[in-house]
């Protein structure tokens, strides 16, 4: 909200509203360490609004000179969705990161398990041999595809918002804000046509949705009777069995997937905005919003943690094609008969990887 | 957390499991400042499990004589569930004393105004005449339900876990720590069987669609346009209009009903959880029941403010009345005429309340 | 809803309001092959609503004589809440029946394998052993929760809806109709408090969410690896692998299942109504409802019939109770010692279910 | 499903694996027709998929000569996702059709209103000055993003499925099927990578959550208080109330829009999609894709008439503005001196409706 306060006022400067040494004192101060968040939340409450207070604060931080600048032709929403916008792009990067870690150690997975043959299953149940790299193929492609979709967001759709009390403010400011702080300038303020914060939110659902598939495959294949997979690394302890080993990355990416879908929903609900700026549906939206980066931040960060990690047993897939070959599947005895075209599937799906 | 270990060391200590002195040592510690919660949080995560870490610091507080009876037979997931009722159980006397408040609040604007002719609206429609009493007592009407379920509620289905780790423990123990912390004994354990947290949520989910139905009557209701009612006390300004006084209280309520829907789906997808725990689904479950403790307990201060200060404008109500009038609605010309029963159904309604 | 109109004509006739000749000219005519379904929907159109069209043609068919006292005092809302109302009571019974086969099924297999062990699962992992009747009885307690709200709800929720335009009939009318439908009668007209409708949702939901739990738990105790259950039967086969025996029921209990939390966040968002009658939030429950309805009457028959049906492979169960023993679990080796009072347990769910 | 049948065939042919005769007997019985969906939906359900006895039939269809090169290599999923994606790429053309007749009605109320002052409200209060144009602009460029995200939907992510039993089927295949059906070819099979289904959810959501922005201003908006614009045309008749006019349009579109949410959070929770197939949230797609469609397709069509048809009545917006003048907003005393850069934002969102 600072960072949006000063660009603001830079804005202000640029286009002659206000003087730039108003917009440089008003910088110097929009620095979170110099405010008690607690109480802005607090004396935020009354009016709804923790803009209130903090445009309170700053204007008595600057001093009597500068403080009619502050603020100046600005709504509350103003801050608040630009602040949003600013907060999304940044947890944007470390999420990016994370999925492209995990897109690696899948690539990494496919690569090494081109040829490794282990039993398809449908519907829970053994069904022909594939390999175990076409498996992690599957993996790599969703990573990419909703890391594409990603980056196309962050590149296109985070928007300043510098509408003004009721969204007609001149485009100009909002062009200068979104300049300075290296996001896009919208055609119209979209104080209440919520195509953004929705659209952003699906972003991250479809990176949690695949992150989801991974993981819950991940549980089966580690369960003791598959035992083709098992998460390395430290933890995975059990309070009461010592002989057990969790699969704790994958139930952390789960705990936190699971809670997206109906967060999504909330974010779609509140599309439908009163007027100019809504009573209700837009407040719904800041902390669904947080809960919506904070849970894909993490279950992405633990995802690629476990792919990193992953140890793969290429002989505990053989003994269950076995077992597959005994109920009748001609193809599980001689599986690299049967692989039909997973080589060429998996080595086109690094080569658009890496591409 | 700590109150349930502490439950479990007495009820093992009363079943002859482990030495009353032993029970008392660990009772000792069990108080939530001897502990870092960030620490122990962080801990937690490589086993995705705060208990273990909170475990092993109680082990270390009650020292080596004692620390074998800490925990005894029980499992993770017995002292996060059995933690979680009780929060609930905690949480449920503030909301629904607020509830009270708010029906109190909702019953005396229905006896005040009992016969305050005002226009019935379908579809934001002028249609017919009714009483202020009327809404108000349609509003009560909603609140009495609401609270009736979750005071069956918190009777009847706040039970405690203490099922160990494959949920196969005696309920002699269950039973004990329930009688200690005054929650119910389950028939089964109910690790994987969540209907318990789905009909928490249900419930507050009821509650907190009826106050999202009375902020939409406010927020309706005091658009200038209508101007039949007014959020009374301070509050209510605006960062940029000076004559502006915004329905802080029907917002604020909004703000946190809408959020409830997608918590509410989360929980009741949730309750498909895998054998004897859950990989992930349970997990999902704990952050999702706070934010529905939470959100739905500020719905319900901020309506019970709302109400006890709702300023009522029966003049604007009768102006109104004159443009349905205006508009062909004969029986808008002498409402009183044509208000069918509602003065015995208030009536009616009030005396349910009292009941 | 032409039971609902005839109702409403014999209370009219009760309270002396019509002759009761013309309530028996009307009744004479609500049969719902009298009327052209697609006709109503598509006449509906143009004003938002089914009733106002079936209005007309229910008047044509009784004629000048008889047509003033069709409808008479009711809203669209009145005809259309009562005939949902009517709809779920009819459909709980078939619901109920197939939750209480299922309820007994469990109970069969909780009895019959009492005794039998099996490894119990946590986080997918082995950990300890169980019996296969403590699951059955995890389901059985599950079932027999759901069934007992579900009961609670169609005897004290499950109310006519005779408000009038605006709410504020007297509520004479109600009881009457009541009566005649073998409905209950409201304190007031329920209209925009729609505290039944989401109740009726999430009792549903609860039923379901039990249901994907059991599922759920077929899929995985039925995978080859595991081997422990299997669903008997015809079915089950696929297209293009006829070694495979698929889990059929479980996966339509669970594509049933799967799609129930979405909607009842739909029911919960549409609570908030505005004024006497909601503009859009009231119509989105007609087809939610149904679906409501109609998807957990599938997944409750599929239930039954799978656990109806269910074959239980009690020498897997050995076999993977070694893999644990091997894998270092002592209890393993010898379960019978170690099963803590699953069968004290299982005979107290038993004798509950019973009662 | 007959389309993709015939499709496959005509694949096969062209890469040698069947004889042409064989592709052209097949597609000469891949007609809807010629098959009872009843007995086909009846049949399915023992093996939870209508494509095993669509088989059956086809094959019986094609006679003994053929029946062997019908559905070759493919399995269920294969027919029913391509089916799918066959149904949406259908509906979006009237979709997107009635989608640019509601943009084309945005502008033309933008253009004519470009300069006619209202009330701008903020949660619900009368705020400061705006045009008309500037509310229309504002619903238009939420269409146009919409239907930029549709469109480009349907250029890219509308992908064929023919990877076999378990995914590993040549991709020659595919891209000969996509070839001949209009949809593009997947890098791998998506059978359990469901970005695709989830992101069309989203699509339509993106849309229908702006259509139910439109209709909630237009139920404002036409409140008898406020009476600023009104829906033209036939309907919006009360059962009970001659001197009322609804406004249909918008409920319609509200019911619509409204389901629309929950199914989105069905479609991102089913994200998590077991190994090669899933058992049960694959088919927890089906009819959710089919509602969505459905719903958006009816949402888009009432709003596009609801805004083709709107009346505006600038003499009751120039009312309201004088009583938000009379409550000390000197701006709404000459709103033309304070509508900022309304026409200048209006211009912009024109010129980049027509590009």
């Amino acid at each position: 909200m600072l960072d949006a306060e000063a660009a603001l006022a830079a804005a202000c400067a640029s286009e002659g509203l206000i003087p730039w040494e108003a917009a440089e004192a008003i910088a110097a101060q929009c620095s979170a360490d110099r405010f008690d968040r607690a109480t802005i939340a607090q004396e935020g409450a009354p009016d709804a609004s923790p803009v209130i207070p903090l445009v309170r604060a700053l204007r008595d931080a600057v001093g009597a000179e500068h403080a009619r600048y502050v603020h100046l032709g600005a709504t509350s929403q103003d801050i608040l969705d630009t602040a949003a916008m600013l907060v999304a792009s940044r947890a944007l990067g470390p999420i990016l990161g994370d999925a492209g870690g995990a897109a690696s150690a899948a690539a990494q997975l496919a690569g090494q398990y081109r040829d490794t043959p282990m039993c398809g299953r449908t519907l829970l149940q053994q069904a022909l041999p594939i390999t175990f790299g076409l498996r992690a193929a599957q993996w790599l492609v969703g990573l990419d595809e909703a890391r594409l979709r990603l980056e196309e967001f962050g590149r296109r759709d985070l928007a300043v918002q510098m509408g003004g009390p009721v969204g007609s403010r001149s485009p100009a400011i909002a062009r200068r804000v979104a300049e300075r702080l290296g996001l896009s300038a919208p055609t119209l303020p979209w104080h209440t046509i919520r195509v953004r914060p929705a659209a952003l939110a699906a972003t991250l659902a479809t990176l949690s949705g695949v992150l989801g598939k991974i993981a819950r495959d991940v549980t089966l294949l580690s369960a003791d009777e598959v035992g083709e997979v098992r998460e390395g690394g430290e933890g995975g302890g059990s309070s009461a069995m010592a002989h057990k080993r969790n699969p704790v990355g994958a139930v952390s990416v789960l705990a936190c997937t699971k809670r997206i879908p109906g967060l999504v929903a909330t974010m779609y609900a509140s599309m439908e905005q009163e007027h100019e700026r809504a009573a209700g549906a837009w407040q719904a939206e800041w902390g669904t919003l947080s809960d919506l980066l904070a849970l894909t931040g993490s279950a992405t960060a633990w995802a690629r943690e476990m792919l990193e990690r992953l140890e793969v047993d290429p002989s505990r897939m053989r003994q269950n094609l076995e077992r597959l070959a005994a109920a009748g599947a001609a193809e599980a005895s001689d599986p690299e008969e049967h692989l039909g075209a997973a080589g060429e599937l998996i080595d086109g799906t690094l080569e658009r990887h890496r591409a």
